[in-house]
């Protein structure tokens, strides 16, 4: 397909860090990684407009196959010339296969190997998706980058459980890649096999046999951050990214919190995706340089300084903590907003200085001080 | 205090019609009349940043007493360098007494000569607002305009009743006048009465006699558009209008509808101010030149086109009515914001699009074609 020059940039390479910078190229612009994927579910993410989303500046989104082709169709936003005329995003977009989403929200589940039957969180309707479906979907919508339809046992999934569904979702997978796409998108593998070692390396194997016989444009990791213990996604991320190809991106679902966006950069992930931003935005919960604070606490009321005094978003250089605190209080929708505009940022800021730092070789000291600053007292 | 130079530019002056254009000026800018002020009851017109307000561009806007006493607090907006530093919104702001919220949001109310004893709507807390204590919140505020406090009747009352109220707030009216406010600040005394006219007129000639000793800067009309018959309130509205002296500005309170802003402008008032377009916009009920559309109706669901045609605000120059269909379907924040900023555009402009129309002495022609217009069928 050739759309993907994933082209690494800068690699650390000492025994410690496997941490790279790079970009790739989509035909609605390049990608600079490492890069956190601002969540627009439903054909928005939440709470800011277009014109708000381009000054926070991610160099991608992600859009939800799942929301949007129950409301308002995959056929609907295809009529009204796909995902990016719909919402009005010119840059990047990928979308999920719409997998995680059926096992997380969707009731009465059937699985077959032909795909799964469940019905709409929205009226209960029956509904079915299949690789070929997720394809399809994709496709009408548009996007910039598709994500194969994998299967998503609960986190603790027993062994057994756990090895039928890898084996599921290679099959899903072959469905996927023999699918006929948009002329311009590329397609993404995702592995699974929770936090079993062997299990991952064993799927990566039969992802890399399908890849050799028609290269896949990303790789993914599915099914971490789902309830394990950090050591255990810690250590299994770290052993199974080395074992990715290093000429393509990598992309690490569903994570995260800076914290673990941070220690992804440094296992050399490139991609990541979140609602943590968004959704601890409209709770109040604001992530800062010098560590977390929750606005509604009573000791912002008076408060003239900013979020995060080393933020130059909008709603840090222009508005107090008093200002947002007394918005969250009083119900304001603008709060939501505000709240949303700095998370975004931050999290966006957060890569872009990693791949700063990368560039200058000088990641670990990065990484250090950032930690160091994160542990602030007294915000 | 000679800071208001109410300048009227252009009156049609024939019988028909009393209409005019002018300006005046604040310290934090000219308005230039008549004018649609937006409503920012807590600190923030719901929904919209001051960035898109200000492409909203309303002349001045809104801030409640009532509210911002209550929560945050006038001393605390104060403390933070009063209420276009808070919310950030450095163009005029008016704000109204606290005298209308009281008698319709508060409860177990005690009129007295003295002012009106009264619990929060937020916490219960009794709470006092006099004459004096209005002032000084809004000399707290900062705003640029200052209103009386004035007793607000229901709609319908007595007549009775109604003149008792009329001359409480005439007392109240010369206390307010010999309270000492901000030097920037100007003070519009409000003109009550119902639906009386020989009443009203009376007021006004209250008014004017303290008026005569130091001059306000303009004259309001209140305790219209509160529920009685539409004819009433406009006979009444047409023929008080042309008994306010014509040197300074006339606002007409909590109005209203396109339609009852095109009527008072051609009476001659200078000045509305309405929660109807962003409360409208929440639910999805939309102004257009072409009349109101429901953006929730099925027939706008495939639907290309933008709300307005005719309108070149950031919702319709980017979104079609699908997009905000499937919003307000999904219960997006993004639809009420882009909603609000429709509704707002559109309200102001019609109050532009009439001072274009006054200058070029054509506001009959206007008002026929907008009322036509109005009528459009098959939106």
């Amino acid at each position: 397909m050739g759309i993907f020059q994933f082209c690494p940039e800068h690699n650390i390479n000492n025994n410690s860090s496997a941490a790279r910078a790079g970009r790739f190229t989509t035909s609605h612009g390049e990608v600079l990684t490492p890069t956190f994927m601002p969540v627009g579910t439903q054909g928005s993410v939440k709470g800011v407009t277009p014109a708000q989303l381009k000054e926070i500046a991610p160099q991608i989104i992600l859009g939800n196959t799942y929301h949007l082709s129950l409301r308002p169709g995959d056929e609907l936003i295809k009529s009204l010339g796909g995902l990016h005329n719909f919402m009005a995003w010119d840059g990047p977009i990928l979308t999920d296969s719409g997998g995680f989403q059926i096992f997380s929200l969707a009731s009465m589940r059937k699985i077959t190997d032909d795909g799964v039957f469940f019905q709409s969180h929205i009226d209960g309707s029956k509904c079915f998706l299949s690789p070929e479906r997720s394809m399809e979907i994709q496709r009408n919508l548009g996007s910039d980058i598709v994500m194969a339809l994998d299967e998503c046992p609960a986190g603790r999934s027993e062994r057994l459980k756990l090895e039928k569904s890898v084996s599921r979702t290679t099959e899903w997978l072959k469905r996927c890649r023999t699918f006929s796409l948009g002329e311009h998108q590329g397609l993404f593998a995702i592995n699974q096999g929770g936090t079993h070692l062997d299990l991952r390396l064993r799927h990566l194997e039969d992802i890399l046999e399908i890849d050799a016989k028609c290269p896949f444009q990303g790789f993914a990791i599915g099914g971490l951050s789902v309830g394990e213990p950090k050591e255990e996604m810690n250590a299994v991320l770290s052993e199974l990214v080395k074992e990715l190809p290093d000429d393509r991106p990598r992309y690490l679902m569903g994570v995260g919190t800076p914290e673990d966006i941070l220690f992804g950069i440094e296992q050399g992930v490139d991609m990541f995706d979140c609602v943590l931003p968004t959704r601890e935005a409209r709770h109040g919960r604001l992530l800062t340089s010098i560590g977390r604070i929750n606005i509604k606490n009573a000791r912002h009321r008076f408060s003239d300084t900013p979020i995060d005094p080393n933020c130059s978003c909008y709603t840090c250089r222009i508005f107090s903590r008093a200002y947002l605190h007394h918005l969250f209080k009083a119900g304001e929708l603008l709060g939501l907003t505000l709240n949303t505009i700095h998370n975004l940022s931050y999290t966006v800021e957060l890569t872009r200085a990693a791949r700063k730092a990368l560039q200058d070789k000088s990641l670990p000291d990065f990484a250090l001080a950032t930690r160091r600053l994160w542990q602030t007292e007294g915000l």
